[in-house]
């Protein structure tokens, strides 16, 4: 029998391959979206259908009210979200976008599934290499949750069963959507952009959008989701 | 104007005597209830009811569908509640109400709250002197999720603004209960049973009902919740 794994799954690119990335190394797949009051509710309609194209196990919707506490233009629509930032000024500057908290509380309720399954295996697709200044992104971080889980859980006290992965956490975006091919994830199934425009299609300029080209760009082909819109 | 903090509010004795500490110290106060699908809803009601005799500025209820992770007696009622454990077995083993990963969720949705108020500060009333056996109790437990969120969030990184109060962390139950009392709160309006009777009347033997008994005979007084009963 197959080990199980619990993989953050949003519905994104990074997510999509970090799934398709569990599966080729042999786990079972659980995996865990949230609706956490997110503008684009589109991508948990995306993680499903990746659930779905990459089999799983299970997948599961969590529903968190975060939009009842604000603090980010993905809740809030009060608030912008910023477009046409620069490679450097994401690298600079923590955007409006950013959801407080927001992998400590995912990685947590991941935890909390993965010990009711009763495993420690848990996969976060985040990458530190091009990404949007969010401090839950980098490997400092992710380290130090491991630790934390690992004393404050039933499966990780004493044991350390605990285990984040994050096997995009070194590549570039380019790196990122080649491995997902070379693994069969069909990125037009996946959706990225945070502000998409009343007629469905991509604003194609905020930061997820921004970073989405870039890596199709270094990757050498053409975005099936913005060819097919 | 006095500085905002979050308070882990779960409407039982611990948490009720933080509120009262946290407002002794001159924050201002922003309590924060889980419903997360634990079988002693009225949990909830008697936190209201305390955020209303201290005095908070806030009391947020926030929805956390714990119940479809399951893993724990509190959150599947499928699940036996242990009765009867002695202190010794508290100690020993983390029991069945055990839930997956609990505070290191309930800590990371405070800290988003925070971080959306423009705030660090954190309390949650864990004491590791007189406890359930559960890990996420412990204070390297605590001092982790502490570094652990000063690394993963806008309000920490680089800036270590993120603090985890836990002032009954080497109080016993009887000193909990003088300390609260000696803040004027009223217990009577608090609630530990976890499995209540039919007729809403506590059990009186799970840990939870035990863990108080022991307090209330320590402090030397008695419990105003089974004396109304």
């Amino acid at each position: 029998m197959s080990k199980k794994a619990v993989i953050l799954l949003s519905g994104g690119l990074d997510s999509a391959t970090t799934l398709a990335i569990a599966k080729s190394e042999g786990f079972e797949l659980y995996a865990m979206t949230f609706n956490y009051g997110q503008r684009h509710l589109r991508e948990i309609t995306a993680a499903e259908k990746i659930s779905h194209q990459i089999g799983v196990k299970e997948h599961k919707v969590l529903r968190l009210g975060l939009e009842t506490i604000g603090g980010s233009s993905l809740t809030d629509k009060e608030l912008a979200i910023p477009h046409n930032r620069s490679p450097q000024e994401m690298k600079e500057e923590i955007p409006l976008t950013y959801v407080p908290a927001r992998n400590v509380i995912f990685l947590s309720c991941a935890v909390a599934w993965a010990e009711a399954l009763g495993t420690g295996e848990i996969f976060i697709g985040v990458s530190a290499v091009d990404y949007s200044g969010y401090p839950d992104c980098r490997p400092e971080f992710i380290e130090s949750f491991e630790k934390t889980a690992n004393l404050g859980t039933k499966m990780g006290v004493g044991k350390g069963k605990i285990r984040i992965h994050s096997p995009l956490i070194n590549l570039s975006r380019g790196e990122i959507i080649k491995k997902g091919l070379s693994l069969g994830v069909d990125y037009s199934l996946t959706w990225s952009c945070y502000d998409p425009r009343a007629d469905g299609g991509v604003c194609g300029c905020c930061d997820s959008c921004s970073l989405r080209r870039k890596g199709f760009r270094e990757a050498g082909i053409s975005d099936p989701l913005v060819n097919s819109e």
